[in-house]
Order: C-alpha cells, then structure tokens, then sequence
C-alpha cells in the first residue's frame, strides 16, 4: 500500500530528527543542522541504506515547507518595520548583496562552473540567515542591545531583497541570458506587482480574517488563513513569479491583520512540521562524495561568506554612521547564510539550470558559518577594540571626520519634518501611479477575454477596444486624480522651497505659481503617455481617444467629489489597517 | 512540475472548504458536513469539471488525516476516564454495538449485499460520532447535565470498542472468515497487546515528553510527539494490526503526559489542515448517481440507525439504573453515525473487500442523522413526558419495581469498600499476567533472532531454546511475584468472606488457610501450563525445563526481596504518572 510506505518514511524522518535535534538542542547547536544531519544520516548516500522510499511524496511535502517557512518570513516581516528601519539597514543590505552576488560569480568563474551556476551561487550568498541570528543572539542573550537592532533591519531589507533575487534569477534562469533592460524591466514588474499585491491585500485580508475569526473557530481560521495563502500561491505562480515570492507576501499582507498572533500560532505548528521535512530532505540531498571533491571550494566559498558579509556590512553600518565597534558587531552577526539559500539552491535544481554540486556545497557552506556565527559575534568587542589600537591615529581621526561630516549633513529641525513629508507625498504618488499602471496592465492581459465577452453587444473591434481602454481609464480616475493633486501638493512645497525670493526677486509669487502648476501637468502629461504606451495593444484609434478624453473629463467634472471621497475612504482603511493590526501585538 | 500541481490542489481544497464550512458554521451546521460537501463540489462527479489533479498524494494525505484524527482521539480520551464511567455506559455501549452490528448485517443480507459488505455495514451502524455530539449538545447549551455527561462516558466505551471492531473487521477482512475462536484470539491478542502498549506506554513516554519539554522548544516538542506517533503506527503495522489503532493508542499514552494541554495545542492545527483534506477527499468520492441508485437503502439504514440506537442507548441506560427521561436523553443524543463509520468504511476501501456503494451510503447516512441529531436531542423531553402518558400504568409500575430492585441489589457501606478493593486486586493480576503472557509470546516470536544471536556461542538447539526460555521467565518473574502475591491477598480475602463460621465451625481458621494458600499455588500452575502452550514453539525437553525451573526458584529465593523492589518501583511510576498528568488539565 501506497500509504504505508509513506508513514514509514515520515516515521523515520520524524524519530531520526527528533532524536538528533535534541542531541544538538543539548549540546546547544541550531536545531536546522540537526535536521539537515538527519536527513544526511537516513539519505541514500550513507550506510546502512536508504531508509527513504517514497521519494517524490517527500520532496513535494518538502516544497509545502519552503512555502510555510517563506508564509511565516512573511508574517515576521511588517511594513512598518520596514518603515522604521533606518539608513544602516539599506546601506549595509545593498553593500552586502551587491558585494557577495558579485563575489559568488567571480568565485563560480574563478573554478571553472557555467555561468548559470556562478550566478546562482552570488544569489546563495546574498542574503544572510534570519533564524540562525535570532538563535545565536537569543543564546548569547544580546538580542536587545543596539546592534542586534541594527541587525534586524537589515535582515528586514534583506527580505525584500532577496525576494527580487528570487524573481530575477527565475526569469533568467527560462529567458537564459542576462540583459540589463531586462533586469529593469522584471524589477519593475515585481515591484510593480508587490505594491499592487499589497495594497489590494491589506485593504481585503484583514477584514476577511476578521470576518472568520469572529466565529471563534481555530479551525476555521487556520483554513481560511491556508485557503489564501496556497490560493495567492497559485495565482502567483500562474503569473509566472516563484511560489515562494507568493508565500511571503500573503505572509505580509496577514502580518497586518489583527489576527496576527492567532494565526501565528495556528500556523507555527504546521510550518514546524513541513520545514523539518524541508531541512532533512536538504540532507537526503548531500553525497558524501560530492563534500570531499568540493572540499576546496568550500573552503574558499566559506571564507568568502565570513570576509565579504563582515567587510560589507561592517562598511555599511559605518558609512550609515555608526561607530567601529557597533559597526563590527552588525558585520560579524550578519556572516552567515541559511534557509534563503537553501530555498535559492532549491530553484535551481527545480528549474534545471544548476549543476547537482551547488546544492551540497551550499549546505555545508551553510552548516560551517552557522556554527562559527556564535563564535564571531562574541568574538566582535575584543576584536574592535584590537584594531582601534592597531589603526594609526591619523586614518582613526579620519573616520571620526567621516562621522562629524555625516552628522553635519543630516537634516535639522524644521528640514526633519519638511524631508519626512515629502518622502510621504512621494511614497504616495508612487503608490497611486502603479495601481494605475496596474489597471492597465491587467486591462491589456484580460483584453482577448475581455473583447470576446463584448462581441456579442459591441462588433467593431476599434470599439471594443475604446470600452476597454476607457474602462479601465475611468477605474484609475480616483488615482489618477489622487496623484494629481499630491503632485500639485508636491510641487507647491518645492516652489515654495526652490524658488527663493532672493533669486527670483519680485517674481518670485509668479514664478512659484508656474512651477506649482506647471510640474504637475507634466508630470501627469507623461504618466498618460507611459500609459498608452504599456497598454498599445488596446489602443484605441485616435478619433475614439479624443472622445474618451472628452467623456474623461466630463466625468472628472461631475464627479471630482465623489472620486475624491473613495479615495480617502480607502486610504483612510488602509492606515486603518496598517496601524491598527500591529498594535495590539505589540509590534 | 509535480508540485505545482500539488500545491493547485491544496489550493482549490482549501478555498472552498473554507468558503463552505464558512457558509454552514454561519448557519450552525457541522463544519465537517461543509467539509464534505466541499469535496463533492469539487470532485470529479460534479459540474463544472474535476479540479483535483493528483489525486493519488491527497489520498496520502487524507490518511494521515485518519491518524491525527484518531491520534487527538486518543489524546481526549483518558484511562481515569474509562475507569470512572459508570455500568451506564458499559451496558448502553455494548448493547448499542451489539444490535447495531447485528442490524447492518441483516439489512444488508436483506438487500442481497456480499457478506463482507454486510459485516462492515454492521460496523459502520456500530459507533456514534463524538464531534457532532460535541457540537450538537454545545449549541443546545447541554453540555453540563446528567444524560450529557453519561453520553461521553458511552463515547468513551465506544471509542475502545471502536478499535476492536476495526482491529477484528481488518483480520476478518484479511483471513475472509467469521470463526467464533478465531474472533476470541483476535480480541485477546489484541487486548494483550493493548495493555502491553499502554503499560509500557505510560512508563516511557510521559518520562520522555517531560523530558524533551524541558528545553521549552514548541518545535521540538512537536516533532518528538509526531515522531513517536508515527513510529508506533509503524510498530503497530508490523504487528498486523491497522494503524488507527495505533494512533489511538500512542494518543491514549499522551494523554497521560503532563504536556498533554501543550501537545494538544501544538497538534490541533496539524489535525485540523490534515482532516479537513480527509473529509474533502471523502466528499471526492461522492457519486451523485450512487445516491440515487441507493436512495432505498439509504433510507431504510438511515432509520435503522434513528430508531435502533435511540432504542438500544435508551434500553441500556434504562437497565444500568436511569429513570425513563435521562434514558431516552441518552439514546437520542447517540443516534447518528460520523467519522469513526468513515474510517470504517476507508478500511474497507483499502483493503478491497467491500464494493465501492458502501462509502457513500454510509457518507449519505452520516449526513443525514448528523442533521437530525439536535432535533433529536431537542425532542427527547417532550416525547418522554407524552411516552409516560402513553404507557399503561401496570407496564410502569413494572418499570418502577425493577429501579427499585437494582438499588436493593447494589453493595452497601462496607461492601463498596469490599467490592472496590476486589476489583482493583483483580485489575493488578489481569494486567501482570497480560505482561507475563506478552514476554513469552515476544520471546517466541522473536526466537528464530535470538537464536541466530546465541549460535555461536551455544550450538545445541535445545540449550538455545533453554535459554530462551528461561530468560523469559527470569524478565517476567517480578510480575509473576506480584500476580502471585496478588492472588494471595485475593484469596484470603475471598476466604475472609467465602468461609463463615457459621458454616465450617471449629474447621474456619484451617479451611480459611488452605483455600488461600491453594487457590494462588492453583492459579499459578494453570498460568505455567498456559504459558508453556503459548511458548509451545521455544519449549525446551523436560530435563532442561526441571532444570530452569530449579534454578529459578534459587533465583526467586535469593532475589524475593529485590523483584519486589522493582516491580513496587514501576508501579509507583505508573500510579504516579496515571494521576500527575490529569490534574493540573483539569481533566
């Protein structure tokens, strides 16, 4: 039978993993090594045989825990941390990832590998490991001082970041070549799609969950919550982005429910479940062989981990302007890498561009700079303070002007809250225009279905195609008008700021108001210009286009009011949402 | 990619079965009922078309919803439980089991159905559903009173039949006849194994999870306790028996930990996910023709399961002492049959020895009495109080005469005591010798290994089985003592009561002496004799076993003292974790 087979293999897995993780739990190692030894001890590769028979079950139970561990990433993970999360963290994420993609492939081509596998090796070594810091911080009892702080904002952009390196190593790892336009162009479909994502699903989730969660069933929740994720999954991935992409942003999107705590809760015992049988079927995966052939290239790739993440980080959190010693400490947490690594090996075994060698290297790369992450962090305060003496005094005062300099130049009183509201109107803007983008976008995706739907009542196919245009121009009106007028907001500040009376002289009211009135037109003149542009394929004819423009603005005449009022009401649900959800929990 | 497909279907599953059970707990219908129906929606028998694409893993998957299903069974059962429950439930149980198994098997005679079909249609009727009264007496806000509570001490009785019926249905199933000796030895064998595991259980496993619980990781706990659930289903395959059994078991031996509020917790979510795809995947199987084609059948069991419960609950009740309301409380409330009749019905399936109508007669008939059942409680008080009209006065005076009679023949004062202390003592025998018994039969089983083993060392094939055997008597002899010393105390006790004075005279203090001097000596030869038919195959020659047996009555002198120590020490450990682990749950 079928079944049988099945739970012995889940028998063994669960017993031989239970058994190691607390031998290792005792001996006060992360439990994940325990899992992948696990997995290495009952794998195929090691006497006394193979104790795994029901291989392809496994690996697809395997596949549902990289979802449930990218789902939990996402409930971890909060907008407004990200807010939050000052320079230090985008400085050193962006210095890091830069760094170790570019280190990964020059070592990848240094040995002799494809291209494919050097890039993905850069990917494997992008991003460091959160659950392996939480742990090692946790032991060392130093999760509350300044630097692990600093340590989690960056492994907060981290995530983000390395969710776009998953989407940009899927897409070339089909399309095969690497071309910038290329590269901008996935980026920005991605980011395009997130903020969609996001925005959609923080005005809808929530309240859905709220609605579930009124009947006070944990069942019920727990379906609801496994329904959205592993539906938003599949929608994902017909999409043509990563399951994995679609795991963490529903994670995201729940992250903002008042249910939070709840569902983590829910869900915590279920992502146990399936991510050991992630971690152990990591180790079914490792020959011995391999380990012993690749034994210099791991040398050198784990020495690249541990130099290259604590030079880029430790640079980063000095650039941003902390002092040595915290600066040393971020680098020295950060020099590691874990379960992003394994999930990016994974889909390049899944996609078949990556030779089967990556995949064990990246393991034991993995299992070598998890057990020295403990040893670094402690080891962090002597060495700062070493090198302090060791500097000679003229480059140690340089680095105190670098730091002086950094402050002089940040804003100061009224400059604080003029830059904060302009990076809000900006953020705003930005968020407004791509749902409109989005609306056309999806407008041009659903055309063929949409037209044929029209056949019947509209024949002209120009016609068709001038409802659908029009259509979705009277869906983005609300935005459309929102971010007119922040851009009218914008550009009034800016005029008021640029424009100086001691230049412009007694012009100066006439000259704010051109710029005032002048940025905006233009600004929205392009947008519309971009937008025919990315739905081309459902352009009208020009004569049906000035008709719909004429129709636009009689509509914006009458119903400026009323575009106005849903906007706010939904913006007002979406701050709702977003401050609302975190504060009973504490976050 | 296989996964994706997997992961559609979870999707699809989900997402409906959440929007369903959603729909029906709005208005208070059991969820599992959506669940099902969920599963014909999308089933392959309905329009608009199959949405489930590998139907093989959600079959695996659904069993391992069979497992949790009945390992969080096990987990709410509770072995104080069943000791406390009352002859309510012993007689109402039984009485239940009884008729129903017997009606089933007539009604599918009647229809010209197989015998197989018949006989697991008799096990089907057989078992109430726990969930649904549950929730049934929870919505009706009854949870608390007389009749509810002597309801779950019937379900407790029943969920230990339960596993009988599947362990007998299943060897039946497998040997294809019905022989009166041949159902004695499964249930004895299986009540031996029963205890063994359970005995064996509680020693270890609570002592384990307090253990793995000290390092206050949910995670690890988690995987400890589905570890050893899934090792012990494998170690009750191997023994022939299904793993259903085994879940409830290992559940059961949970129960009794101290961490059994923190193991439930942890592995409700799991249950919930998993059974839910369970009873999706019955709802899958779902032909609507079946229904029709069977619509007669259905009917007729449908009203056999009303009417033959409601009469046989109410009788058994009525006739362990409750007075005619309660009694007919009682019956109503059992009259409906859930997911214990599924999995039934699934063993059935798997084993291939029933036709493919049964499942969904017995889904439809689940359906259908899991709806009339809060009717059916709802009605009970009315119908008893216009049934006490009805019946002739005679008939109830009757009635009145024999609660009357039961009371009279109930122990008083003293002999509670009596009664109490007796019992106890013949539980500690029965489970002692149930240990003895199950060394010798593992000794036997395990012989031809351990002869192997001894090869080299001892080439005779008489001296290896000597060994054997008298190693299986060296292990049982501290419960051996213990049965004996046991007996003893029996005895005496029985002499105490059996030889009165009035009857033997001056002879009482010799008489009383000789019967509880012989009855134990008697006893334990009938117990050799047994146990040397049972280890029949690893019996060395006479001389030899004079020679086991002089050398283990040396033994015995020497260590009298020790074996006591010992087994005192288990059974304090046992004793100590049957009541530590209920009370701090409040169980």
């Amino acid at each position: 039978m079928h079944a049988i087979s099945f739970i012995q293999d889940l028998a063994v897995i669960m017993l031989v993993a239970g058994m190691v993780t607390i031998l290792f739990h005792r001996f006060k190692q992360p439990v994940v090594l325990g899992y992948i030894l696990a997995g290495f001890i009952i794998g195929p590769h090691t006497p006394p045989f193979g104790l795994i028979h029901d291989e392809q079950t496994i690996k697809t139970l395997a596949e549902l825990g990289v979802i449930f561990l990218m789902f939990c990433l996402g409930l971890e993970f909060s907008l407004r941390k990200l807010f939050k999360v000052g320079a230090t963290a985008f400085v050193a994420a962006f210095l890091e990832i830069g760094l170790m993609i570019w280190v990964g492939w020059e070592i990848g081509q240094f040995f002799g590998w494809s291209n494919m596998d050097s890039l993905f090796l850069g990917g494997i070594l992008a991003i460091s490991s959160t659950t392996i810091i939480i742990k090692a911080l946790g032991d060392l009892k130093m999760k509350n001082e300044r630097f692990a702080q600093l340590i989690f904002g960056v492994l907060i952009v981290e995530d983000i970041l390395g969710i776009g390196i998953i989407a940009l190593l899927s897409g070339i790892a089909v399309s095969g070549t690497v071309e910038t336009g290329e590269v901008f162009s996935t980026v920005g479909k991605l980011s395009l799609f997130m903020i969609v994502a996001l925005v959609v699903g923080i005005l809808l989730v929530p309240r859905l969950l709220a609605y579930v969660a009124q009947f006070e069933s944990n069942e019920m929740l727990l379906i609801t919550v496994l329904g959205l994720c592993f539906g938003f999954c599949l929608l994902v991935v017909k999409l043509e982005y990563s399951m994995v992409l679609g795991a963490f942003l529903i994670g995201a999107i729940m992250a903002e429910s008042r249910q939070l705590v709840q569902i983590e809760r829910l869900v915590e015992p279920v992502r146990d479940l399936f991510s050991a049988i992630f971690f152990v079927a990591i180790g079914l995966l490792i020959e011995p062989q391999v380990l012993v052939e690749y034994a210099w290239p791991i040398a050198v790739i784990t020495l690249a981990v541990i130099v290259g993440k604590v030079i880029s980080c430790s640079l980063g959190a000095f650039l941003a302007g902390n002092d040595g010693r915290t600066s040393l400490r971020v680098g020295m947490g950060l020099s590691q890498i874990g379960e992003f690594s394994f999930i990016i090996a994974a889909l390049g075994m899944t996609l078949q561009v990556t030779s089967t060698f990556l995949y064990p290297v990246a393991v034991a790369v993995s299992a070598i700079t998890t057990l020295s992450t403990p040893y670094l962090i402690r080891v962090a305060d002597p060495l700062s303070q070493r090198l302090a003496g060791w500097i000679p005094e003229r480059v140690a005062r340089v680095f105190g002007l670098y730091g002086d300099w950094l402050r002089s130049i940040q804003p100061q009183g009224q400059n604080v809250m003029l830059a904060a509201m302009i990076r809000k109107i900006v953020l705003q803007i930005g968020i407004n225009l791509a749902l409109v983008v989005a609306i056309f976008l999806a407008s041009a995706w659903f055309a063929g279905t949409l037209a044929a739907y029209l056949a019947p009542w509209v024949a002209q196919e120009n016609l068709q195609k001038g409802l659908i245009w029009g259509g979705a121009l009277l869906v983005s009106l609300p935005f459309l008008i929102a971010a007119y007028r922040k851009l009218k907001a914008l550009s009034m500040l800016l005029a008021e700021l640029g424009v100086r009376p001691e230049k412009a002289g007694r012009h100066t009211v006439r000259v704010r108001r051109v710029v005032a009135e002048l940025i905006p037109l233009l600004s929205l003149a392009g947008i519309l210009l971009l937008l025919m542009g990315l739905s081309a394929s459902i352009l009208p004819t020009l004569e049906l286009l000035v008709v719909i423009a004429l129709l636009a603005a009689a509509v914006i005449a009458l119903l400026w009011r009323w575009f106005i009022r849903v906007h706010t009401r939904m913006q007002v649900a979406l701050m709702e949402t977003l401050e609302h959800g975190q504060e009973p929990n504490g976050h």
